[in-house]
């Protein structure tokens, strides 16, 4: 059985019980913090604090000062300039997705880039417009200020025209965003991104990219379709591109699918080449220009009815407040804006912040963002987060710092205050066709779910009823009803879990699944029950169900109809009809035995423990009774619940537990719990689960130690084991000093064997 | 150390890693079932199986084969009439809570009661009204029909009056809430009621009575309060009942506080006296005899101006069908009727069933109250549940089964068809007050508050979280809201778990928090960290930061270094200011050290492994460098992972920790899993978890094991642990085959010690 030139070892040490080992390790005691020591040291300051925390609020001091100027200006230009040009470009498209004249994307890529500056503590990201933000925004916007139909009752909405409505119910809607993220900031929430898992945000964002998808197809086909927003929109907006598909303008279609064309082949060519460019063909920037040329040439617009981005005013607009009533109206979708945002925006940072080495802070970051969107809302922009497109071209065209950053807002200004007008033939369907191709990304997560199906069910529940539900609920509801199926998704995985009986590896102290190996041995009347995750409301009905089935009978049955027996022999030994001998008990008469009719008087007293006062004698249920008592064997004399996967419990699973130990313990089972993680232990204290039946005393260290215990209380179950197995490799031995020895039989000892 | 007397004992076997063990002792071959074979199990059909399932749908054919006739007629015929006539009362009185004319509630009490009794397997509740139910169908009422206003613009409302249409609101929820139920049983997904854990249905009960006392204020007081719905609608009820206080009725509230007075008076005694008594003095039936006969001989309605029940129509309506236009819209609600009506029937009825040893079927429950709502909405009744009180009643006057119910339903019928114009002159104050007495054991739920903060934080904020949300939200919203927290509360418990390093207790194999004990050991350059829980999205970063602080440095960074001083050693070398000799590098040159400024063209190569390929020699680490080569020292060899608690790992883990793991790797830490579940290690290697590098190797399937098999393979690391430690009590020693042995004290052998 033993490989040769294995390693062997022995261990020697005393059986422990949890409580036996307390007494021989002394434990340290460790003041544990309380809330209001945590509140109070959270609250404590000094001079050393203060100027940390200053320090940390404004992260551009401590960046700057290890400025590099030579090395890294350079780098920082050419990066800058490149990622200018991009988000002049993806400014113009992204506002199609918010459903607001194009110019507006321009302040986005600018005013929340300067407070990022200062504020944020990522060095690679690009701030500005994120389609997917961009969306969310667009579908307040069409719920507020529809496109066919009034705008909805809002104060401040007279006199406005209808695109002054749509900029003040985004900007609106951008600044309680951004009020968000700066309260979340403050309370130092940042962690609560986690609960946007992996999976979650591919499922989000792949039902984003459909989305995006339908939504620009009226741009790409020049249709005029209305806006719409709510459950099953996308749905209503596909139906309506059909119906108008007849009246498709094919100068549109013709030029997106060139533009697709080229800008797809060009993009797939820069990534097999990747390492031998210097940096990426900007294909976009260029067909953007080619377009916008060939599109003034030809008077695209009035030739063949194209339409155009038009007119871009110069300059910026004065800065105005937001409307409060548009708060009121948009509370429930500003807050997942605010999440999906952050999100985003923290998961690009945090990958840049590996490869580069530094560190980002999630909460200073949810106060960049939030104030960069304040400030941004006050001079009509739109929320911003970052593209990921946008910085990947920043930080591959060599960008250091967010000084790369803020040259790109430069240009973006330039183009504001200058030379936008040049912009002004570039037909939409343009736009539409670089933010279709760019969904590309996104729209590849799909080749996930038959790899997350093969490995991980749950997960792939998660992505499919994410994206689902974010395709047909609107992405906000999307968003709530994925995270919904995620939390799900946790409970799920420890409601169901595998239990499994365990035995005994011969001449080891390892359990195993006793269903899994041939030689194994279980000790007679002993159960070691594994209880593999951790217990609470959602299975706890589960365990029991498990644990009735490995026992082997209902115990709470048990214990009434012993104490039915019980009732029925005070009485005939009253009456005469019994007598108690030394023997055992003997029936005196033959006539018929009177039926219990008493049973309903006194139900609740049948699940008290077996009462033996009054009686000559306990019972010894497992002897031979009266043949008309009917009271059942129990096989069992002791069961060990292995603790060692349970890693919390919560209030159901304490009562539950509790019943269902007290239950056992009734019908004379003794139980053992193995392995139990102390604090669990200290919980189970905390919480007054011991009493006179359920005792503190059957912990024990590990399962072979409850075992042994076990073997030592009741010698004939080891006895029988063996016998019964025919293993004969677990031998217990008495040792003089009265211990337990279990030896591998390769290891010849001089004790007695038996 | 040993206290006298302890019982020792000593385990000799051969050091198992996973694949070791797995080579002495064969797994048993046992197939899985895929989902496949569940579904063809599940659909194959024979004779047998198509009786049990008929007999399962038809549970009344089992239960009345065993009905004892002359023992059980009798107490049920007793129990019947005394359940009717509450039946009759409660009837009238939650109508009220639905917003329907009084009468309505008889139907309700009725109707399905006779379905339940052929489908149902509860033995003892009283099927039919549930004031929780009845604001909720109160609630949809409301809305769809407000007090004040026009109806909702529903097809099918043309031509009825205000009741009416209430009645067709209320029958058709009723339906589509029987639908779902039906729906859920015939998909066998009864077991989602698992998911309302008792501390839920506690905060929503409570935030369901503070509901239920609000929108019975109007009745005591007498003053004539619109119903309203929504969220808020709590707030904007007391708002009006607070600002018409001065129009209270004064008569109402005299007769309501007398009625509650008594009535309170009564059940406490009726408690206290619970044994003397042989059954509950019916005080609620007899207050309402006694308020209907003064009501008509002062003749209050007139007199006080008093409102009172008023005309109810002799016999039954004709049926109707439900209206889709209605279904369309209640959709929403309807879900959490269907769940909320079926989870408070289930419990009670479960809770019975234990009582008196018999089961129910949770599924043919869905399918009993699924088709009991169908028929009586049919009959336009409203969607029927259980009252823990009626059903208190019915089994404490000894009902024994369903028979009880059918004859508690006969006496109802006897109201409607013959004397219901005896109860016309009932003050609708003193059906309030009835209600709101009966609210103590709801309202007095919140004792529990104070308890399970004490206990259990995360249990308490679900309370906290359902009832606030409740009661603000309105009961749908605020359930699916508690149900939210609910979830999270699971999440919350696994996500900070407490994580400690362990260290040996000497002379043992046993491995504690080094923190809480002095007498214990921890091997030098060995790290055993213990993963108190599950590992998913929400806790994978907490570990990873978890054991970046154990270990002490970030492997990662650590390896960026290294591959630097690497490429300046071979830069070096090549250009011959660095010489390799046998004793190390040697320096030849004395010249500034060039900057290394190659970092950035490939950045992704320093996260490879280190590379030794074209040196002459393998870099030793931890020896000495030239000192301008910054390469930092890693004082750890080892790490062993306790995975004992890790019940389930999802594919965020997964990935997150086979990063973890490599990072370890590549700067020469060796990572050893101990205590690994079985089917998690099976379910890694499903998921391609292992590679070159992460191999299954490193499993163990103890951590004593792999700390073991670590002091093998470190000698040194033994030998400087005790030097370190002055512990002296963990010895070990090589066997003459190669083994190793760890010695307790106490057992002194022939052994050399070291």
């Amino acid at each position: 059985m033993n490989r040769r030139g294995a390693q062997q070892y022995v261990v020697a040490r005393p059986l422990y019980s949890e409580e036996s080992f307390a007494q021989d390790h002394e434990k340290v005691y460790r003041p544990r913090k309380t809330m209001l020591d945590h509140v109070k040291q959270y609250f404590t300051c000094d001079a050393k604090r203060a100027k940390a925390a200053c320090l940390s609020l404004l992260p551009v001091v401590g960046w700057m000062k290890m400025y590099r100027l030579k090395e890294w200006l350079l780098s920082d230009l050419v990066s800058g300039v490149s990622t200018g040009l991009v988000a002049v470009l993806q400014g113009l498209a992204y506002c199609l997705l918010a459903s607001l004249p194009p110019w507006y994307g321009l302040f986005s890529a600018f005013f929340p880039v300067i407070v990022y500056f200062f504020l944020g503590t990522s060095r690679h990201i690009s701030v500005g417009p994120f389609p997917v933000l961009c969306l969310m925004i667009g579908s307040v916007v069409t719920r507020l200020v529809p496109d066919e139909g009034s705008p909805m009752n809002i104060t401040g909405f007279a006199g406005l025209t209808r695109d002054e409505q749509r900029v003040l119910v985004a900007s609106s809607v951008s600044f309680l965003a951004g009020l968000m993220q700066l309260a979340m900031g403050v309370m130092q929430v940042g962690f609560v991104v986690v609960y946007l898992s992996d999976t979650l945000v591919s499922g989000f964002t792949t039902a984003a990219a459909i989305h995006i998808l339908v939504s620009q197809l009226k741009f790409v086909l020049g249709l005029p379709v209305p806006g719409l927003s709510g459950p099953l929109s996308l749905i209503y907006t596909l139906e309506i591109i059909f119906r108008d598909i007849a009246s498709t303008n094919v100068c549109d279609v013709v030029i997106s699918l060139v533009i697709m064309g080229v800008v797809f082949a060009v993009k797939e060519l820069n990534d097999r080449f990747r390492s031998k460019l210097p940096v990426p063909v900007p294909i976009e920037v260029i067909m953007t220009v080619v377009a916008c040329g060939v599109s003034y040439a030809f008077d695209f617009k009035t030739r063949y009815g194209i339409e155009v981005v038009g007119h871009i005013p110069q300059g910026y607009e004065a800065p105005m407040a937001p409307n409060l009533h548009v708060f009121q109206e948009t509370a429930v979708e500003a807050f997942p804006m605010a999440i999906v945002g952050f999100a985003v925006a923290f998961s690009v940072a945090k990958f840049y912040s590996v490869k580069h080495d530094y560190t980002i802070d999630g909460n200073q970051e949810l106060i960049a963002f939030g104030a960069s969107n304040i400030f941004g809302a006050s001079f009509k922009s739109f929320a911003a987060s970052t593209a990921l497109s946008r910085t990947a071209v920043q930080e591959s065209t060599g960008g250091k710092t967010q000084v790369a950053g803020l040259l790109s807002a430069l240009v973006v200004m330039i183009f504001t205050l200058a030379i936008g007008f040049l912009l002004e033939p570039l037909p939409k369907s343009v736009l539409g066709a670089v933010v279709i191709v760019n969904l590309k990304a996104m729209l590849m997560q799909f080749r996930e779910v038959p790899y997350l199906w093969r490995r991980d069910k749950p997960d792939c529940v998660v992505w499919v009823g994410t994206c689902l539900a974010s395709v047909l609920l609107g992405l906000d509801l999307g968003l709530a009803a994925g995270l919904g199926v995620e939390l799900l998704s946790v409970v799920l995985r420890a409601q169901f879990p595998r239990c499994s009986q365990l035995a005994n590896v011969p001449g080891t102290d390892v359990y195993r699944d006793r269903k899994d190996y041939l030689d194994i041995s279980e000790p007679e009347g002993v159960k070691i029950f594994r209880i593999p995750s951790p217990i609470f409301f959602a299975n706890i009905e589960f365990f029991r169900t498990k644990l009735v089935e490995a026992v082997g009978f209902n115990p709470l049955r048990v214990l009434r109809k012993r104490n039915k027996a019980l009732r029925m022999i005070r009485k005939l030994l009253k009456k005469g009809d019994l007598q108690w001998t030394s023997k055992g008990f003997r029936n005196s008469s033959c006539g018929p035995v009177p039926e219990d009719k008493s049973a309903l008087e006194a139900l609740e007293d049948l699940d008290r423990p077996t009462d033996f006062q009054d009686l000559p004698t306990r019972i010894d249920w497992s002897a031979a009774l009266p043949a008309y008592i009917d009271a059942p064997r129990v096989a069992l004399h002791s069961l060990v619940l292995d603790f060692a996967a349970v890693s919390f419990l919560d209030m159901s699973a304490l009562k539950g537990l509790k019943a269902m130990l007290k239950d056992l313990i009734r019908v004379e089972v003794e139980i053992y719990i193995a392995a139990c993680d102390p604090y669990i232990l200290e919980k189970l204290h905390d919480c007054c689960f011991f009493d006179d039946e359920v005792q503190p005393s059957m912990f024990f260290l590990t399962v072979h130690d409850a075992v042994l215990h076990v073997l030592e209380k009741h010698p004939q179950a080891a006895e029988k084991s063996c016998a019964h197995d025919k293993v004969n490799t677990t031998v217990t031995v008495h040792l003089p000093e009265g211990g337990l020895r279990s030896r591998d039989r390769s290891a010849a000892g001089p004790e007695t064997r038996f």
